[in-house]
Protein backbone atom coordinates (compact mmCIF):
# COMPACT_ATOMS: atom_id res chain seq x y z
CA UNK A 1 0.00 0.00 0.00
CA UNK A 2 1.33 3.43 -0.79
CA UNK A 3 2.04 5.97 2.10
CA UNK A 4 -0.45 8.13 1.14
CA UNK A 5 -3.07 5.33 0.87
CA UNK A 6 -2.20 4.23 4.36
CA UNK A 7 -2.88 7.20 5.71
CA UNK A 8 -5.88 7.71 4.49
CA UNK A 9 -7.25 4.04 5.12
CA UNK A 10 -5.83 4.14 8.62
CA UNK A 11 -8.73 4.01 10.90
CA UNK A 12 -9.28 3.10 14.71
CA UNK A 13 -11.13 -0.08 14.93
CA UNK A 14 -11.96 -1.69 18.12
CA UNK A 15 -14.99 -2.60 17.13
CA UNK A 16 -13.70 -4.58 14.20
CA UNK A 17 -11.06 -7.02 16.14
CA UNK A 18 -10.30 -10.83 15.56
CA UNK A 19 -9.16 -13.07 17.99
CA UNK A 20 -7.09 -14.88 15.30
CA UNK A 21 -3.15 -15.08 16.33
CA UNK A 22 -1.13 -12.74 14.95
CA UNK A 23 1.69 -14.14 13.11
CA UNK A 24 4.99 -12.79 15.48
CA UNK A 25 6.94 -11.78 12.39
CA UNK A 26 4.39 -9.42 12.09
CA UNK A 27 4.79 -7.62 15.47
CA UNK A 28 8.30 -7.47 14.75
CA UNK A 29 7.71 -5.39 11.56
CA UNK A 30 5.39 -3.16 13.54
CA UNK A 31 7.93 -2.48 16.28
CA UNK A 32 10.83 -1.92 13.90
CA UNK A 33 8.29 0.63 12.13
CA UNK A 34 8.51 2.21 15.47
CA UNK A 35 12.07 2.07 16.24
CA UNK A 36 12.76 4.17 13.07
CA UNK A 37 10.83 7.36 13.90
CA UNK A 38 12.94 10.32 14.40
CA UNK A 39 13.30 12.03 18.56
CA UNK A 40 14.87 14.89 19.46
CA UNK A 41 18.29 14.54 19.45
CA UNK A 42 17.60 10.62 18.67
CA UNK A 43 17.27 9.96 21.86
CA UNK A 44 14.96 7.62 21.35
CA UNK A 45 12.71 7.51 24.49
CA UNK A 46 10.29 4.96 23.55
CA UNK A 47 9.78 1.41 25.23
CA UNK A 48 7.16 -1.22 24.22
CA UNK A 49 5.40 -4.23 25.93
CA UNK A 50 4.05 -6.79 23.80
CA UNK A 51 0.86 -8.99 25.63
CA UNK A 52 0.78 -11.80 23.71
CA UNK A 53 -1.04 -13.83 26.86
CA UNK A 54 -4.71 -13.71 26.67
CA UNK A 55 -4.81 -14.35 29.97
CA UNK A 56 -2.17 -11.57 30.45
CA UNK A 57 -4.36 -9.34 28.17
CA UNK A 58 -7.50 -9.74 29.86
CA UNK A 59 -6.01 -8.89 33.24
CA UNK A 60 -4.50 -5.76 31.96
CA UNK A 61 -7.80 -4.47 29.93
CA UNK A 62 -10.08 -5.66 32.65
CA UNK A 63 -7.95 -4.06 35.52
CA UNK A 64 -6.51 -1.01 34.27
CA UNK A 65 -8.40 0.44 31.03
CA UNK A 66 -11.99 2.33 30.89
CA UNK A 67 -15.25 0.77 30.09
CA UNK A 68 -14.66 1.75 26.36
CA UNK A 69 -11.66 0.06 25.95
CA UNK A 70 -12.98 -3.76 27.76
CA UNK A 71 -13.15 -4.60 23.83
CA UNK A 72 -9.41 -4.62 23.62
CA UNK A 73 -9.64 -7.77 25.91
CA UNK A 74 -10.28 -9.98 22.70
CA UNK A 75 -7.00 -8.79 21.29
CA UNK A 76 -4.30 -11.73 20.35
CA UNK A 77 -1.89 -9.17 20.89
CA UNK A 78 -1.59 -5.77 22.86
CA UNK A 79 1.41 -3.36 22.34
CA UNK A 80 1.70 -0.61 25.17
CA UNK A 81 3.82 2.17 25.09
CA UNK A 82 5.69 4.04 27.34
CA UNK A 83 8.53 6.22 28.58
CA UNK A 84 11.34 7.67 31.04
CA UNK A 85 10.58 11.02 30.04
CA UNK A 86 14.35 11.64 31.67
CA UNK A 87 15.01 10.03 28.15
CA UNK A 88 13.97 12.92 25.99
CA UNK A 89 14.48 16.66 26.45
CA UNK A 90 12.13 19.20 27.86
CA UNK A 91 11.80 22.45 26.30
CA UNK A 92 10.36 25.51 28.18
CA UNK A 93 8.28 22.94 29.86
CA UNK A 94 7.54 20.75 26.82
CA UNK A 95 8.17 17.38 27.88
CA UNK A 96 9.24 15.82 24.44
CA UNK A 97 8.95 12.04 25.01
CA UNK A 98 5.11 12.68 24.28
CA UNK A 99 5.80 13.84 20.97
CA UNK A 100 8.39 11.58 20.23
CA UNK A 101 6.72 8.48 20.96
CA UNK A 102 3.77 10.10 18.95
CA UNK A 103 6.41 9.53 15.47
CA UNK A 104 6.79 6.15 17.03
CA UNK A 105 3.13 5.25 17.41
CA UNK A 106 2.00 6.58 14.05
CA UNK A 107 4.60 4.23 12.81
CA UNK A 108 3.05 1.73 14.25
CA UNK A 109 -0.58 2.48 13.09
CA UNK A 110 0.44 2.81 9.85
CA UNK A 111 2.09 -0.30 9.31
CA UNK A 112 -0.15 -2.65 10.99
CA UNK A 113 -2.70 -0.70 8.27
CA UNK A 114 -0.12 -1.72 5.39
CA UNK A 115 -0.06 -5.25 6.56
CA UNK A 116 -3.65 -5.53 6.86
CA UNK A 117 -4.25 -5.33 11.02
CA UNK A 118 -6.09 -3.15 12.68
CA UNK A 119 -5.13 -0.69 15.19
CA UNK A 120 -7.09 1.29 18.08
CA UNK A 121 -4.62 4.24 20.10
CA UNK A 122 -6.36 4.25 23.56
CA UNK A 123 -5.21 6.68 26.48
CA UNK A 124 -7.88 6.29 28.78
CA UNK A 125 -7.36 3.82 32.02
CA UNK A 126 -9.85 3.40 34.49
CA UNK A 127 -10.31 5.38 38.03
CA UNK A 128 -7.47 4.05 39.18
CA UNK A 129 -5.28 5.65 36.95
CA UNK A 130 -1.65 4.95 35.56
CA UNK A 131 -0.36 3.60 38.65
CA UNK A 132 -2.51 0.35 38.34
CA UNK A 133 -1.66 -0.57 34.71
CA UNK A 134 2.03 0.37 36.00
CA UNK A 135 1.61 -2.32 38.88
CA UNK A 136 0.41 -5.10 36.35
CA UNK A 137 2.93 -4.89 34.25
CA UNK A 138 5.99 -3.93 36.57
CA UNK A 139 6.68 -0.43 35.00
CA UNK A 140 9.35 1.35 37.43
CA UNK A 141 7.61 5.05 38.22
CA UNK A 142 9.94 6.89 36.98
CA UNK A 143 8.66 5.80 33.38
CA UNK A 144 5.51 6.90 32.21
CA UNK A 145 2.21 5.11 29.95
CA UNK A 146 1.67 7.13 27.56
CA UNK A 147 -0.73 5.20 24.59
CA UNK A 148 -1.75 1.25 24.19
CA UNK A 149 -3.23 -0.10 21.10
CA UNK A 150 -4.36 -3.93 20.01
CA UNK A 151 -3.17 -5.29 17.27
CA UNK A 152 -5.19 -7.84 15.42
CA UNK A 153 -6.85 -9.17 11.92
CA UNK A 154 -10.39 -7.85 11.38
CA UNK A 155 -13.06 -9.54 12.49
CA UNK A 156 -14.61 -9.80 9.13
CA UNK A 157 -13.39 -9.27 5.56
CA UNK A 158 -10.35 -7.32 4.31
CA UNK A 159 -8.71 -4.56 6.47
CA UNK A 160 -10.04 -2.35 3.53
CA UNK A 161 -13.58 -3.67 4.21
CA UNK A 162 -13.70 -3.80 8.03
CA UNK A 163 -12.24 0.02 7.72
CA UNK A 164 -14.71 1.13 5.06
CA UNK A 165 -17.92 2.32 7.77
CA UNK A 166 -15.83 3.96 9.91
CA UNK A 167 -13.79 5.74 7.38
CA UNK A 168 -16.91 6.65 5.76
CA UNK A 169 -18.02 8.81 9.25
CA UNK A 170 -15.04 10.12 9.65
CA UNK A 171 -15.26 14.06 10.93
CA UNK A 172 -11.74 16.17 10.66
CA UNK A 173 -11.39 19.56 10.44
CA UNK A 174 -10.90 21.18 7.04
CA UNK A 175 -7.35 22.36 6.34
CA UNK A 176 -8.55 25.83 6.61
CA UNK A 177 -9.37 25.30 10.33
CA UNK A 178 -5.78 23.88 10.84
CA UNK A 179 -3.68 26.02 8.29
CA UNK A 180 -2.07 29.32 8.55
CA UNK A 181 0.19 31.18 6.00
CA UNK A 182 3.03 33.18 7.05
CA UNK A 183 1.67 34.23 10.67
CA UNK A 184 -1.02 33.15 12.80
CA UNK A 185 -4.66 33.39 11.66
CA UNK A 186 -3.84 34.66 8.66
CA UNK A 187 -6.16 32.57 5.64
CA UNK A 188 -3.67 29.55 3.99
CA UNK B 1 5.98 4.24 -2.03
CA UNK B 2 4.81 1.31 0.43
CA UNK B 3 4.42 2.32 3.60
CA UNK B 4 7.09 0.51 5.07
CA UNK B 5 9.61 1.39 2.48
CA UNK B 6 8.85 5.28 3.23
CA UNK B 7 9.46 4.49 7.03
CA UNK B 8 12.62 3.24 6.62
CA UNK B 9 13.42 6.27 3.86
CA UNK B 10 12.66 8.86 6.30
CA UNK B 11 15.46 10.47 6.98
CA UNK B 12 16.14 14.11 8.42
CA UNK B 13 17.96 15.92 5.78
CA UNK B 14 18.52 19.57 6.62
CA UNK B 15 22.44 19.70 4.80
CA UNK B 16 20.06 18.31 1.39
CA UNK B 17 17.96 21.06 0.84
CA UNK B 18 17.33 23.14 -2.54
CA UNK B 19 15.95 26.24 -2.58
CA UNK B 20 13.86 25.31 -5.62
CA UNK B 21 9.62 26.12 -5.15
CA UNK B 22 7.90 23.04 -4.09
CA UNK B 23 4.48 23.07 -5.53
CA UNK B 24 1.85 23.96 -3.22
CA UNK B 25 -0.74 20.88 -4.44
CA UNK B 26 2.34 18.84 -2.74
CA UNK B 27 2.26 20.99 0.42
CA UNK B 28 -1.31 20.66 0.59
CA UNK B 29 -0.73 16.83 0.51
CA UNK B 30 1.20 16.90 3.32
CA UNK B 31 -1.08 18.91 5.45
CA UNK B 32 -3.75 16.61 4.20
CA UNK B 33 -1.94 13.96 5.83
CA UNK B 34 -1.04 15.53 9.29
CA UNK B 35 -4.78 16.31 9.28
CA UNK B 36 -5.54 12.63 9.45
CA UNK B 37 -3.80 11.53 11.80
CA UNK B 38 -5.99 10.30 15.08
CA UNK B 39 -5.59 12.15 18.41
CA UNK B 40 -7.22 11.44 21.91
CA UNK B 41 -11.08 11.95 21.77
CA UNK B 42 -10.48 13.25 18.39
CA UNK B 43 -9.65 16.85 19.56
CA UNK B 44 -7.16 17.42 16.52
CA UNK B 45 -5.39 20.06 18.90
CA UNK B 46 -2.67 20.15 15.84
CA UNK B 47 -2.58 23.91 13.91
CA UNK B 48 -0.14 24.71 11.32
CA UNK B 49 1.90 27.89 9.62
CA UNK B 50 3.34 27.31 6.19
CA UNK B 51 5.67 29.86 5.49
CA UNK B 52 6.35 30.14 1.86
CA UNK B 53 8.14 33.38 1.37
CA UNK B 54 11.88 33.48 1.66
CA UNK B 55 12.56 36.47 3.56
CA UNK B 56 10.25 35.78 6.52
CA UNK B 57 11.57 32.41 7.02
CA UNK B 58 14.86 33.79 7.29
CA UNK B 59 13.41 36.19 9.64
CA UNK B 60 12.05 33.55 11.32
CA UNK B 61 15.19 31.12 11.58
CA UNK B 62 17.03 33.73 12.30
CA UNK B 63 15.31 35.21 14.79
CA UNK B 64 14.15 32.53 17.04
CA UNK B 65 16.14 28.93 15.86
CA UNK B 66 19.27 27.31 17.44
CA UNK B 67 22.49 27.44 15.15
CA UNK B 68 22.22 24.05 14.18
CA UNK B 69 18.98 24.72 12.46
CA UNK B 70 20.38 28.22 10.68
CA UNK B 71 20.47 26.05 7.43
CA UNK B 72 16.67 25.86 7.41
CA UNK B 73 16.99 29.77 5.68
CA UNK B 74 17.36 28.58 2.59
CA UNK B 75 14.42 25.99 1.99
CA UNK B 76 11.48 27.10 0.02
CA UNK B 77 8.68 26.30 2.58
CA UNK B 78 8.85 26.05 6.13
CA UNK B 79 5.79 24.31 8.25
CA UNK B 80 5.33 24.80 12.01
CA UNK B 81 3.24 22.78 14.17
CA UNK B 82 1.52 24.08 16.93
CA UNK B 83 -1.16 23.35 19.33
CA UNK B 84 -3.14 24.86 22.55
CA UNK B 85 -3.14 22.32 25.02
CA UNK B 86 -6.45 23.01 26.17
CA UNK B 87 -7.82 21.59 22.99
CA UNK B 88 -6.32 17.94 24.37
CA UNK B 89 -6.60 16.04 27.18
CA UNK B 90 -4.48 15.83 29.98
CA UNK B 91 -3.87 12.51 32.17
CA UNK B 92 -2.24 11.74 35.31
CA UNK B 93 -0.40 15.19 34.09
CA UNK B 94 0.86 14.22 30.83
CA UNK B 95 -0.27 16.91 28.07
CA UNK B 96 -1.24 14.77 25.21
CA UNK B 97 -1.41 17.73 22.87
CA UNK B 98 2.17 16.71 21.94
CA UNK B 99 1.78 13.37 21.61
CA UNK B 100 -1.04 13.95 19.22
CA UNK B 101 0.36 16.48 17.18
CA UNK B 102 3.64 14.01 17.06
CA UNK B 103 1.45 11.60 15.47
CA UNK B 104 0.33 14.33 12.50
CA UNK B 105 3.81 15.50 12.24
CA UNK B 106 4.96 11.82 11.73
CA UNK B 107 2.40 11.69 8.57
CA UNK B 108 3.67 15.06 7.17
CA UNK B 109 7.24 13.25 7.18
CA UNK B 110 6.39 10.64 5.69
CA UNK B 111 3.98 11.63 2.99
CA UNK B 112 7.25 13.73 2.04
CA UNK B 113 9.25 11.66 1.63
CA UNK B 114 6.66 9.41 -0.67
CA UNK B 115 6.60 12.60 -2.71
CA UNK B 116 10.54 12.80 -2.86
CA UNK B 117 10.61 15.68 -0.43
CA UNK B 118 13.42 16.00 2.09
CA UNK B 119 12.07 17.64 5.80
CA UNK B 120 13.66 17.59 9.06
CA UNK B 121 11.87 18.29 12.35
CA UNK B 122 13.37 20.86 14.75
CA UNK B 123 12.58 21.83 18.92
CA UNK B 124 15.57 23.57 19.08
CA UNK B 125 15.57 27.19 19.33
CA UNK B 126 17.97 30.12 20.39
CA UNK B 127 18.64 31.55 23.85
CA UNK B 128 15.14 34.26 23.29
CA UNK B 129 13.50 30.69 23.48
CA UNK B 130 9.91 30.11 22.14
CA UNK B 131 8.47 33.80 22.99
CA UNK B 132 10.38 34.85 20.55
CA UNK B 133 9.15 32.95 17.92
CA UNK B 134 5.69 33.08 18.74
CA UNK B 135 6.46 37.56 18.89
CA UNK B 136 7.10 37.17 14.80
CA UNK B 137 4.28 35.09 13.93
CA UNK B 138 1.65 36.26 15.98
CA UNK B 139 0.80 32.93 17.48
CA UNK B 140 -1.02 33.72 21.12
CA UNK B 141 0.08 33.25 24.43
CA UNK B 142 -1.38 29.93 25.18
CA UNK B 143 -0.18 28.19 22.40
CA UNK B 144 2.53 26.38 22.33
CA UNK B 145 5.42 25.57 19.61
CA UNK B 146 6.19 22.29 18.83
CA UNK B 147 8.34 21.68 16.54
CA UNK B 148 9.03 23.27 12.74
CA UNK B 149 10.26 21.27 9.61
CA UNK B 150 11.29 22.66 6.14
CA UNK B 151 10.20 20.94 3.11
CA UNK B 152 12.11 21.34 0.22
CA UNK B 153 13.65 19.42 -2.87
CA UNK B 154 16.80 17.95 -2.49
CA UNK B 155 19.46 19.75 -3.43
CA UNK B 156 20.98 17.13 -6.07
CA UNK B 157 19.55 13.80 -7.36
CA UNK B 158 16.37 12.00 -6.22
CA UNK B 159 15.08 11.83 -2.71
CA UNK B 160 16.75 8.29 -2.03
CA UNK B 161 20.05 9.51 -3.74
CA UNK B 162 19.93 12.44 -1.07
CA UNK B 163 18.92 10.19 1.61
CA UNK B 164 21.76 7.46 1.15
CA UNK B 165 24.76 8.47 2.79
CA UNK B 166 22.75 9.66 6.02
CA UNK B 167 20.52 6.40 6.24
CA UNK B 168 23.72 4.09 5.96
CA UNK B 169 24.96 6.46 8.80
CA UNK B 170 21.33 5.96 10.82
CA UNK B 171 21.87 4.57 14.89
CA UNK B 172 19.35 3.19 16.21
CA UNK B 173 18.81 1.28 19.03
CA UNK B 174 18.09 -2.67 18.66
CA UNK B 175 14.92 -3.97 19.54
CA UNK B 176 15.63 -6.15 22.33
CA UNK B 177 16.83 -2.39 24.28
CA UNK B 178 13.27 -1.40 23.44
CA UNK B 179 10.67 -4.27 23.41
CA UNK B 180 9.71 -6.30 26.29
CA UNK B 181 7.85 -9.06 26.50
CA UNK B 182 4.03 -9.52 28.82
CA UNK B 183 6.16 -7.18 31.43
CA UNK B 184 8.40 -5.01 31.81
CA UNK B 185 12.18 -6.24 31.42
CA UNK B 186 11.14 -9.60 30.10
CA UNK B 187 13.23 -10.50 27.03
CA UNK B 188 11.03 -9.83 23.49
Amino acid sequence: METLEAIKMRASLKMRISTRQVEPEKIVEILDAARLAPSARNFQPWRFIVLNDRERIKTLIKGAFSEGNLVFSEAPVLIVACANPSDDVVRDGKEYYLHDVGMAVENMLLAATELGLVTHPATGLNEKGESELKRILGIPDEVRFVVATPVAYPAEGSYEEAAQERLSERTRKDLKELVYLNAWGKPF
